[in-house]
């Protein structure tokens, strides 16, 4: 990583010193990724704009790639505890909403404040092969960005998105023997065609 | 957490000892919640069955509850790198498998091994509420048992399973002027109509 004066001042992300948090994702993501990394900033700018009363609230990723990882990180939402649930409509962008009223702050990667920051308009866009990109520069632009190639918006969330499936008991499965929500039919997902095994 | 003597023999789940797991279980998912203590010794089973040759392994979760993160904090797989995947198909069971090939193993709760431990049947098909169980008792029962109530099977992932998407560049969407993965159309997935927001 690159040092630079910005990032010196810019100390922490969600009270968690940035070397430390960089060394979290090495740690859990296998890499300190540019797109972890730069998850952290966005999350770090949701907080910042979430109401001071909301206190319970879900998380949601608009991507697969990265910011789950940097949402995980950061925040008490996980996959397995259902507080983040991802939504891979292909936009580098997250939202942590009130999980009751679904009113909530969404952070996204704005495409139109990229033109000062060409490291990560080149990465983000591809506009090169990743091994002609050198990885401590673009993540010590990242880190001098930090927030400011983001924009950030209310936003309210469906209330069908927010409503939990209730399971309604278990099933043994006929055909696997299996557990199984018995809301799901007659046999499990899997046994009635969504397997993914030969 | 009740001590007996099969805890103190059975000493680690992947190499990191059970307490130390426990804690990390707290400090990410927010509590020692049975489902991911029980994922911990399912992904620890699945391991020992793993050819010696299979070094790069991905994983998949066919529940969304807690398995996830037994699997995200004892594996190099993660959501937001990539190689964990769920597949929400509502069965208590992980596979991990060789990204290339698709040859893994699955781990699945067996429910005809629980009736010799009746408080994680009583949990797991939620037999009585929650708040008349004790969380200590259960946990206790779950160290004991570990990977008896499992069961262990080879596995073949269907190749479109495999596949990676390409994402065949990214353009603007007229919509929202956000980028997205021009494979997607000719606006991204959340103006076509997927936006969980109002």
């Amino acid at each position: 990583m690159q040092t630079d004066p910005l990032q010196v001042r810019k100390k922490s992300i969600c009270s968690v010193p940035i070397q430390d948090f960089v060394r979290r994702v090495e740690d859990f993501h296998g890499a300190a990724a540019p797109g972890v990394v730069l998850g952290g900033y966005m999350v770090d700018l949701a907080y910042r704009h979430l109401p001071a009363t909301s206190s319970l609230f879900d998380a949601l990723s608009e991507t697969r790639t990265c910011l789950p990882d940097a949402i995980q990180l950061l925040t008490p939402c996980t996959i397995g505890n259902g507080w983040l649930r991802v939504l891979d409509l292909g936009r580098f962008a997250l939202s942590l909403y009130d999980k009751y009223s679904g009113d909530g702050i969404r952070v996204f990667l704005d495409p139109a404040k990229l033109d000062t920051f060409m490291k990560i308009k080149t990465w983000f866009f591809k506009l090169r092969p990743k091994q002609e990109q050198d990885l401590d520069v673009l993540l010590g632009e990242i880190h001098t960005a930090a927030s400011q190639v983001c924009g950030v918006m209310p936003v309210r969330l469906k209330p069908g998105f927010l409503a939990r499936r209730h399971r309604g008991g278990f099933r043994i499965c006929p055909g696997c023997r299996e557990s199984y929500p018995a809301a799901d039919g007659d046999s499990c997902l899997a046994c009635s065609g969504e397997t993914p095994y030969r």
